[in-house]
């Protein structure tokens, strides 16, 4: 079953911006990736910046907790927090390590300008506007990798052995991650009924919506291109 | 016609929550207004307290601009801080003068519980929630007002002559506040149909919308019993 | 030891509202817990509203992850919601069973004013200000209780025996809530030192502190009265 | 005298990071609005840009209305907003029109990803930090400019006669415009005391605003960069 399926709302999200997904989605980095072709420095230098990344996602989340109004929304939002602070950005450091990467040279690089254009947008999205606002333009990245990773690891073309990059790959594209992805296109679809009714597309915010998905996608594709350019 | 029109969305909002909203816009500090007996020192206290309440309304019209994603939102919302920090407070303070308050009185009381457990529920619904929320928690002031001051002023049994309050009730029943009313009345329903879509009962937020409402009213029922009991 | 040193920016903020401090610490519905003839409807009374005061309260910690700047405060804050959320909340819930109350009563249970005057007051200070002031504002409750759980399990005409609160006194006064509230002391005067620098006191922004401190404290002590009204 | 004198707050922020100053104060986008041979057709993209930027300014003036809490501040950044939103958005348009730009031209415009990078991080600056993290990200945009239009009315290099740019020269340089920066210098003076003392470099979150600072002016030195790459 597609990660993403097509009648979930980040489903209906993506089918807005067709040209604006497949520029993230099939950004020439996974191409790479999918390929074990990625230069070692570029992938690096992601590597670095997602460390950062990981602190601005994990306000994100603490902001979701902040500003859920159903018990509920709040537990799944303050587990994601605790995990992303307490377990996945340690867990990140080690593979960093694998890749020659110590933390004290993470923590010493700056955010890269995209990094920094990305997380800003989403966290403002989501003070200026409620939570529905803050978890699509969150989606991109908390459903999109999940699409990726299973896509890459179900294409034929993939090549996984001798490939630098297949535990990436294998973690994106296998069943804990996807579990994730599945609960996080749930709960959009919980809010989003929640916080407009059955019929989002009626409602006067859901051009506002489009505009903050197709936005966020932009950016990480920008993010991609981050890597790719080392910039 | 009645200020707050039965079809609007501040009307539907009354409507879910009448015992509350008799509570407040009946109230016996607004009953005494209209005979001319409510005791001078309860309407000073009350003054006294409205002048520190006006401080926190200006943050929260300030907040509506952040919040606006509509350029006319935002042009509304800011019209109403500059009216309220550099022209309202202002003729506040003659109004209070006349009462025999001065300035240093005013600026040396404390803020009443009841006041601030008003001013924060509306900032922090606001804040958790978006521009909607923010305008519902605001609702039963920025709409209330003028309905009731419509009410008293065209109510034969009102006392006008040698009324001390004459001045309040004039003041709030007058064409130029029916105006205010009236695009307060209009910018609700305008951003729900923005917010939410052509039928905001069918919303899971709905029933939040009406809670904010229900509180906030019983909130500024408790102003008044605030000015009544000089607490 | 003292839960809170006099040294800490906890004991100075303390020391500036005696008054205030004496009325939320040695307070009857706090005299009638130790001595044992609190009526137990006020404490069931309290024990809902204290559930639903969780809720905010970790809404409120998930916030000071978002205003964290450094990664050491966004953990202790990430899991102080996590614990909150997903443990406490529960353990809560246990222990109100016990005393014959179950979770639909409770969720059913509307808010009661005081307990929303305190919790969107914090809220509020929190998101106008900065991480310092919302530290400050929750620190009546994140070490006064601890303070109180001290005195009245250390003091020698607290009734133990038959005593139907004694849990309640040796969860506060025991070591592992003692540990906490050493380290919610300890985080105030690490992120005073941060947010102003050694000399707090000489700052513009103290006696707003000590206001946001007594304003806090003044509201805890009723939620205590609240308690013992049933109000 | 200097619009931003060096013993000033922004002063010693300026001083702190001289690299990225001058890369933001000295572009080449400044220096061929100078001589006048900045192509058209970067100044229109400019323009239209900085409309948009017009929008996002506003509401990071609303949001510092909402975090004062000094009167005095709050009246300032009150009558940044309106005259903002209900005057300079409009004289903007009315000069732009004189560059052949349509209103509707403009507002079809996509925002630029530099331009999104600025006003969002300002944005979230402000939202998780409080007023003093808000003046101070958007200093180098209130304050600079007023900086870069003195310096430029007053070099003897700079070409005025037959300077298509020279209105905009002697609008940022000019008297009034002179005043507006004196005013934002001395404010951020002002809250600086207030929020920290009279030591900021002692305090810990002086390195901080540092970074604040020079992220943002390197933030709006991309913002002549995207003018002059019409990105």
């Amino acid at each position: 079953m597609a990660p993403i399926p097509d009648t979930s709302i980040v489903g209906r999200l993506k089918a807005n911006c067709p040209i604006e997904w497949t520029a993230y989605a099939d950004h020439d980095f996974v191409r790479q990736l999918a390929e074990g072709t990625l230069p070692e420095e570029s992938f690096r230098h992601y590597l670095i910046q997602d460390y950062l990344f990981l602190i601005h996602f994990s306000r994100a989340y603490a902001l979701a907790v902040y500003k859920s109004d159903r018990l509920e929304d709040m537990r799944i939002a303050a587990e994601t927090v605790n995990a992303l602070l307490n377990t996945e950005m340690k867990l990140h450091l080690d593979y960093c390590s694998g890749w020659g990467l110590t933390e004290t040279d993470i923590v010493a690089t700056p955010e890269s300008r995209s990094n920094m254009a990305y997380t800003r947008y989403v966290l403002e999205a989501g003070n200026s506007g409620d939570l529905l606002d803050l978890l699509v333009a969150l989606s991109p990245c908390s459903c999109g990798y999940g699409e990726i990773g299973h896509r890459l690891l179900n294409d034929p073309s993939t090549k996984l052995e001798c490939n630098p990059y297949r535990d990436w790959i294998e973690l994106y594209g296998g069943a804990e991650f996807q579990d994730v992805t599945k609960k996080a296109v749930e709960q959009i679809d919980s809010v989003t009924a929640w916080r407009i009714g059955e019929n989002p597309e009626a409602s006067g915010r859901w051009d506002s919506l489009c505009e903050v998905f197709r936005t966020a996608t932009l950016l990480e594709a920008g993010f991609w291109q981050m890597g790719l350019e080392r910039s």
